[in-house]
């Protein structure tokens, strides 16, 4: 569900509203009364109010009609906060619906999750001790698995139609960024990128890898990382049997790997050294189709590519889209 | 010209051919025996041998005939040098050529010089002492204007139909990107920008700022240089009456620049902090339409964004269309 003072309940209840195919036999991990006053939100002349049904059990969803909305109770508490407003029990209820949802997806009791836009700041008030969906869901699998966190990394993909780029680091400074490119974290990539994109397409991929310097330091004039850390972690990537290529030159590999009609991308995912450096292709032709799927964790989820917006919750003029796009996304990945 | 063993001749030679709205008034400051070989490497069936008019004087380019290819012959040496491959010999005529459009943009006996790729090697071999266009065109503006090179500060502007963006360094390493990264570098920056795109437009530009971290740093969390370099110079900018917006979250001010059918971009020219933050954007839908701009000399120079293509040279199969669009783009500039 997300934070109910966010756009989450609004954006889930247009998406089983206006995209019936992509949305059956889905649930929300949530409560009945915020779905509720989301439907109502966002309804209005020509667009008719979709009932809420509650399930008792992830199965029930199947039997629910089309354009209706299945909601399995998994909140504690009447999660009908002011919206647009930072709060505790907002930040509460959303944490307890991931947290859900994670264990339910590590038991297989679901094929996948999809996770509407958490408040930072209404976790922190709520004392839930991470910043956001990517680390409880770390958390909770290296639990399931009794490991230590370390020994579950993950690693964030973006994708749209036309560009998948999976990234080295994320939330840090671009010089703690440089850091990052580190033998251990970019072999990793590559290896948690093989294994997830390749269970996505069911062949291995074909992965591009974007150097960190201009032109990939054109042979090391602008910085060493591509010939002391990139290409060396390629040349193992290879020995064992991927397809990898790189360091390509920052600002045409994701170009090249761009798939159009008129060109069909001459690599499946584009390995990115820096959040700013995969993020800014996958977005620059618009955020509404972006997809988050999180690479690493022995379970499926995507999530949308934007926060709560505060701003606009309520109005009801969020865009679904990028929910759909997530939803349809998941169903591929577990299809 | 160009260096004569790369595209430069052919894709002259296809422009005037291809294009002659666009090259009308426009000539060759090379090589007449060089630009009558690229013509006929161009030509076969279906596509006539364009002939090339030797003129004597700049203004001799106006009474010249369409699909024709009016060359002064400004290099002292015959340049029938081995096409793919690196020449003092080509260095040396490329070099001539720049220079004496240079001195004849200064003069003011042209409207702008539009340069064809030059070899970086060839340039060393022939012992001219620059790198590259920027590095000469800059001695040369600075000789001109009787100014140590370090007053004629120039900036990199790479610009499409949809998108331009002008670079705070460029061919650097990420590291020492971030280290030029300063209130001095920015601001002359943003000052070139402003006075160099508001030429362009004719009224003051809509300048948009992209910070250096992710998200814009988030207030300090992922890197300071927002705070305490960029934010700053923004003020400071606004404060003597420019249009300036930011620090902005990169991963989406070129998303919002963005001019296209259903979106007329918020901003007419983003200000990027290092080469690829501003590079992926402008090269993400295809490199045959970027067209280069130095900005900060007192001459108008744009270039075609590639190189002199040693592997494709004398098929006559490489693609004018970025050299077409730098002349259109420098067209525009003068007009």
């Amino acid at each position: 569900m997300g934070d109910p003072a966010g756009i989450g309940p609004e954006i889930i209840a247009k998406a089983f509203r206006d995209a019936p195919s992509v949305t059956a036999g889905c649930f929300v991990a949530g409560d009945v009364a915020a779905l509720r006053r989301a439907s109502a939100m966002v309804s209005g002349p020509g667009r008719p109010l979709i009932p809420v049904a509650r399930i008792d059990t992830p199965a029930a969803a199947f039997a629910a009609p089309t354009r209706c909305i299945p909601v399995l109770q998994v909140s504690q508490h009447v999660a009908l906060v002011d919206v647009g407003q930072v709060s505790a029990l907002a930040g509460a209820v959303a944490a307890e619906c991931v947290i859900w949802a994670a264990r339910a997806a590590l038991r297989q009791e679901v094929a996948a999750i999809v996770t509407a836009p958490l408040h930072k700041e209404a976790l922190a008030a709520a004392g839930v001790p991470y910043p956001g969906h990517t680390e409880l869901l770390q958390a909770e699998a290296a639990a399931f698995l009794g490991k230590p966190v370390a020994d579950v990394p993950v690693r964030m993909m973006l994708a749209n139609d036309e560009l998948r780029t999976v990234l080295v680091s994320i939330h840090v400074s671009l010089r703690d960024a440089i850091a990052a490119v580190t033998p251990e974290n970019v072999s990793q990539t590559l290896r948690i990128t093989h294994e997830s994109v390749g269970s996505l397409l069911r062949r291995p991929p074909r992965i591009g890898v974007a150097g960190l310097n201009p032109h990939a330091g054109e042979g090391g004039l602008f910085g060493r990382e591509e010939v002391e850390v990139i290409a060396p972690a390629i040349a193992a990537a290879r020995r064992v049997g991927m397809d990898v290529t790189g360091p390509l030159a920052p600002d045409t590999v994701f170009m090249r790997a761009r798939a159009s009609a008129d060109h069909p991308g001459e690599f499946d995912v584009v390995v990115a050294m820096y959040h700013d450096q995969g993020l800014i292709p996958v977005k620059y032709l618009g955020v509404d189709k972006g997809v988050n799927v999180t690479l690493g964790l022995p379970l499926l989820r995507t999530s949308p590519d934007h926060g709560t917006a505060f701003d606009l919750a309520g109005t009801g003029r969020a865009d679904p889209s990028s929910l759909i796009e997530a939803i349809r996304f998941a169903r591929q990945l577990c299809a």
